[in-house]
């Protein structure tokens, strides 16, 4: 089959074998998704080594043990633990230390003919939710993965900086998850319209009011940028929440001092539950579909990389 | 009076007037202490002017309206808000943006011989709890605070990095206050010994285990060094907490993406209560008394500032 792999500092689609499943469940790509986690990776930056992708929708082929599975559409959670420490018999393998990742940390991924996850990773899909809806549902359950992590509640004011998909699908789950007031802080006018059809105010990063300095209980970073960083801190009131959700393309200066002064609390957050996630997307809840930027085949594996890399550019699909 | 004051750049002893109580209450200073903020405001790096110190024991000698305390021993919350915003209708002026800060912000401070204060910030001291124990209300207050932003559960791991007076408050305080298990990271066996006898397990910062690493629910950053902070995330466990206490002289690096892989919660936390401090300090749960590295006389305060700033010197009082 073929796999967009990196490898040996070089990313390229080459033929690869097919997985071999051992016990676990084979699944056929049907669409996947590329995530700033995948370019960071393709720089080198992850010292991951193997196929690239986490974000899917397939068919299963073949899950021994789960045979209501065999031939269902389905998506899936990317962390697979070791199935036997305290993380993983309580239920939740996502920091589990022994853990493999999809695309990301020891297991090839998701940009490829096939993949093999555990059964028990695996969801099935609702017919309503077609194909392109669904492989938002990795990135969309890390959107969801904040209200994990934070206390939002109802009547708080959340900034989201950044108006990238990850802050687009942000800006969406927290609207529909937690009633709050939710701003998205942007630079692109036509993003920012996507999350006002949604619900969410929105301001120019370049334009902030003075009113908006101290005034936002939760500020969620998913820029990418220790500029985003520095606005989404400048936007808290004392003892307000940083939501940490993009890992930085290197590093940021921290200034302990207004962090401890105000009190300021600052949590990163990954991923998240698959199955809220794609309850969002079966009931239309989020905008999804005006994120898909363009769609590539799997031969196109490097070009598409290149595409989603460009400033502006929202969602890159590839086709295998 | 006398008064020691940074201003213009310069840190002296001069003579100033009394200060005018303006409806507040003026309080003789019995003994005062010199603070690492103290060191800072010296060193011109917090931009306030005017007579430094914020930790004190004094007696009342005019209390407007709060007649009861007139005569009486006390010890005061440095933070004075505006009286009617929000916080401070709802009974905490510690993060009133318009509040004023003992000594730190807008407000003469600690190292004189009288001080102002409102009467509703005083608080009594028992006769059982002398000057010496009582000077060290307000950072103990500050230690114990840290159960104020981060729930400590019985049974949880508590490292406290740094060894110098606020991490030995600190360590104690978790032990008194939570019950976890308590372990102090520094590098001077004398200090660590202070701790140890009240329960703190230690570890020398140098020769830390393999198996210290990802093993700490919390971490207390006390060190107020980049290389403190590095220590203490590396102790944390998934989804542990890093608690600052101490702002750094400068700036430090932050990768984000440790934080947000392993879902790192970064939690500033400056004032505490002082009412609960109190309360430890008369019934002896904490040592002190250990803390008090050396006392001079008020005139001396430029050389005592110099002391305190001296590598493994601990808490070093004032007498006016």
């Amino acid at each position: 089959m073929f796999a967009l792999r990196y490898q040996q500092g070089r990313l390229g689609v080459a033929e690869v074998p097919e997985p071999e499943a051992a016990g676990e469940a084979l699944v056929r790509v049907r669409l996947s998704g590329v995530c700033n986690t995948d370019l960071e990776i393709a720089r080198g930056y992850a010292g991951f080594e193997g196929t690239v992708g986490h974000e899917f929708v397939g068919v299963v082929e073949r899950a021994p043990g789960a045979p209501e599975l065999e031939g269902r559409r389905v998506v899936g959670e990317i962390n697979a633990g070791c199935g036997r420490c305290e993380l993983c018999l309580a239920g939740d393998s996502r920091h589990c230390a022994g853990r493999t990742v999809l695309g990301i940390v020891g297991r090839d991924g998701a940009h490829a003919e096939f993949l093999r996850l555990p059964a028990s990773n695996l969801l099935a899909v609702p017919d309503s939710v077609p194909d392109e809806r669904a492989v938002f549902c990795e990135p969309l359950a890390a959107a969801c993965g904040i209200t994990e992590r934070v206390a939002v509640p109802a009547g708080a004011r959340v900034a989201v900086v950044g108006d990238g998909k990850l802050g687009l699908l942000c800006a969406q789950a927290l609207v529909v998850l937690t009633g709050a007031g939710v701003t998205l802080v942007g630079r692109h006018e036509g993003k920012m319209e996507v999350a006002r059809r949604r619900g969410v105010e929105t301001l120019k990063a370049d334009e902030l009011p003075r009113s908006a300095a101290r005034s936002f209980d939760v500020a969620v970073e998913a820029s990418g940028s220790p500029d985003g960083f520095r606005t989404a801190l400048s936007l808290l009131k004392p003892r307000g929440t940083l939501v940490l959700k993009s890992t930085f393309h290197g590093r940021t200066e921290l200034d302990a001092a207004p962090v401890v002064v105000d009190e300021i609390s600052i949590v990163g957050s990954r991923c998240g539950r698959l199955r809220p996630a794609l309850e969002l997307l079966e009931r239309g809840a989020v905008d999804v579909e005006s994120l898909v930027h363009e769609e590539y085949p799997l031969s196109e594996g490097v070009r598409a990389l290149e595409r989603a890399a460009a400033p502006g550019v929202l969602k890159v699909l590839l086709k295998p």
